[in-house]
């Protein structure tokens, strides 16, 4: 077999750069083997000193310019200066490959293109799920689907916070600690918990899925912060688990991206996702339903979806990296289940003008479980059937104002 | 963007070749959109009168030797006549795309190395797991990975079988009864329950997974006709789920590949795969776990699978179709852990005749389960700690001989 040779470079050496480069050490006689295809380090690049077995620079630009580099792998995460040295190594004509998925979410468009005047590709298998082929096979395996929805955990982080609360009894702020020190949060664990880094997944999933380029900026996103013990004991009583959720779906004309915390039924696969693993389900018309799960993060499973798309880049289609504009559907407009919690004094008429809060609004209540009374005061938890978000939120605008409503605690979407 | 217009003609239209069709019918546009490449169904053909929304014909080779014709489907199922169709394509300088579990199993090596010698490619994603795209991952997203197992559900019909019998109590006739009337089972449900459709499909599986050349033949395979409500039960009482999985794995310098029933943790995620559905899990040196879950069976689902195959077979390169010899290991070699019901009459020097005939053998016992006495005998389950085959086997043997053992019921492996 006639083996053919690829030069790469590496921006950023960090977990996943580094990674990189000690799997082409490990395993480039095997990739050899099985496809053909010799691939070959030429440089690193990192501003601090970091060892690896390859030649190392602290300017990007040796290897951007390098004429005997073919793919620039850029693993320095965040907007700048990455976005630059991707646009410049595009512009100079590389192919890139990416892990990163705030630059993406963000610049997809403008990367996509510049790369489609060029005739490069940009392949970032590794920003979404790790090293799970999620965006592989929404582009490849399932191009004979009209894809409906994906949707699922991807954010290891907030998995393991929730398992956690879930199985050990701990509150957010103790099972937080605790994935710190597993080194799955980081010290500002911000961009996790709250939301970021699973909505900038969503709008990668969208974007791929449903060839629709989606405003990060009009995003619902919400983290998990807010979750409590008792919102995990109470949707336990009733069947569910709480998981962060990023969900993009078609629903008409209109594309539907967010993310938030769900009450998924406790028989659905999805509820038994444990610690940092991450599960996407994918439902295509052809297909039906297929669910992909592995670890979501760390160095090796990335850099296992960066190779796969250096090898792949030989056979894309930069021609076909177009997105359309995404008719994004307005928050207000998603229909769901909701799981409300609240307190409210321990009398008679409470129930009633609760009721009568949701029913002006159009909205049906499935059930109320009252929970046990602390002092004068009683917890009241409400599932609400499918409803307009924009209802629900005005009920509940008006449920605050009620004098026998003391406090609305939380407020949860119920899921699948 | 410049199209690309691909030609097909498909052998057989049952289930699969019909809904290929079908498929093409209704997303052809999507697909072009989506890859740019448009799929043209010139002729299908199949010895009945079968009506598709294309010419048919009932010669195959009005499409093996159509020069107009680049991509030749074959959805006939088993070795005789597809075989020769297969090879008459490749020779007359066709991509074939097969569905073909039993001729690939069987095959694999003649076929493969015919198409290497004509530059073609041959694929055969809809041969395992439908429309999971498991083994392009093998191939192609893994491709930075050292791969050392694949495992897991592979068969619809028994997983639908056992799924019942856990869930209704139901024995093994019922429930395929029930699993004829769904559409689940043939009339002649051998192929499924007695584990030689699960049996073809961990050879492809081994074949892509580790390269290797592996002679069928030579497979173990137990299929679940003899498991019973009883096993069902006791498994259940001690933590376990029993599924039928399919196994590939690196050993050394030997491959395993075996297909049994297996005793899976209840907390494992194989122990949830409900009624028809497939799930395959792949360990990698890089990705670590990962698991593919959908749909294992069905025209459309595998049609998912045929179309992507079609439209990968420019990109894919059919030198590195060869497959090196794999030393399979023999089964007698496997080590494992061993569920052993038996029948012994309730009295005693039971134990102690028994747990002779183990420690003989150097197998040891992890723990015994004396159930519900029946009349005079007693029902007892013992679960066997990690031991090699031949010895359980040598050990069994012996206690079929023992006056104090009246039957020794089943023997069924455990599992993860």
């Amino acid at each position: 077999m006639t083996m053919k040779k690829i030069n790469i470079g590496i921006l950023g050496l960090g977990t996943v750069g580094a990674a990189v480069a000690e799997l082409i050490k490990k395993n480039s006689k095997t990739i050899a083997q099985k496809t053909g295809v010799q691939i070959s380090l030429k440089k690193g690049c990192d501003i601090r000193k970091v060892r690896i077995p390859y030649p190392t620079t602290r300017n990007p630009y040796e290897i951007i310019n390098d004429p005997e580099i073919s793919v620039v792998v850029e693993a320095i995460g965040g907007v700048n200066p990455a976005k630059k040295y991707v646009l410049d190594s595009i512009r100079a004509g590389k192919h890139v490959v990416t892990t990163n998925k705030e630059l993406m979410a963000l610049h997809m468009e403008e990367i996509l293109s510049t790369a489609a005047r060029m005739g490069v590709s940009v392949l970032f298998e590794g920003a979404v799920g790790g090293g799970i082929p999620i965006l592989s096979a929404l582009r490849d395996n399932l191009a004979a689907n009209k894809i409906s929805e994906v949707y699922g955990i991807v954010n290891g982080t907030t998995n393991y916070i929730l398992s956690k609360m879930s199985r050990k009894g701990w509150e957010f702020p103790e099972a937080l600690k605790a994935a710190q020190k597993k080194g799955y949060a980081e010290a500002n664990p911000k961009l996790d918990v709250e939301g970021y880094d699973a909505s900038y997944k969503a709008v990668i999933l969208a974007a791929v899925a449903f060839g629709a380029k989606v405003d990060w900026q009009k995003v619902y996103f919400e983290g998990i912060s807010r979750i409590t013990q008792e919102d995990i004991r109470y949707a336990e009583e009733i069947g569910y688990v709480i998981k962060l959720l990023a969900i993009a779906k078609k629903v008409g004309g209109q594309i539907e991206v967010r993310v938030h915390p769900t009450l998924v039924p406790k028989d659905h696969p999805l509820s038994f996702i444990p610690g940092p693993m991450n599960a996407i389900y994918v439902r295509g018309d052809a297909v039906g339903e297929l669910m992909f799960y592995g670890q979501g993060a760390g160095g090796m499973a990335t850099a296992s979806a960066v190779i796969a798309d250096i090898l792949s880049i030989q056979k894309s289609n930069p021609e076909i990296e177009s997105l359309e504009k995404g008719k994004l559907r307005p928050m207000e407009e998603i229909e769901s289940r909701y799981y409300i919690r609240l307190t409210a004094p321990d009398r008679h008429g409470v129930l009633a003008g609760i009721s009568r809060a949701f029913a002006e609004q159009k909205v049906s209540i499935a059930a109320v479980v009252q929970k046990e009374t602390k002092g004068k005061t009683a917890a009241i938890v409400i599932i609400i059937h499918q409803a307009k978000e924009a209802n629900l939120r005005r009920a509940v605008a008006k449920l605050k104002k009620l004098s026998v409503v003391k406090e609305v605690n939380n407020v949860i979407r119920v899921g699948l």
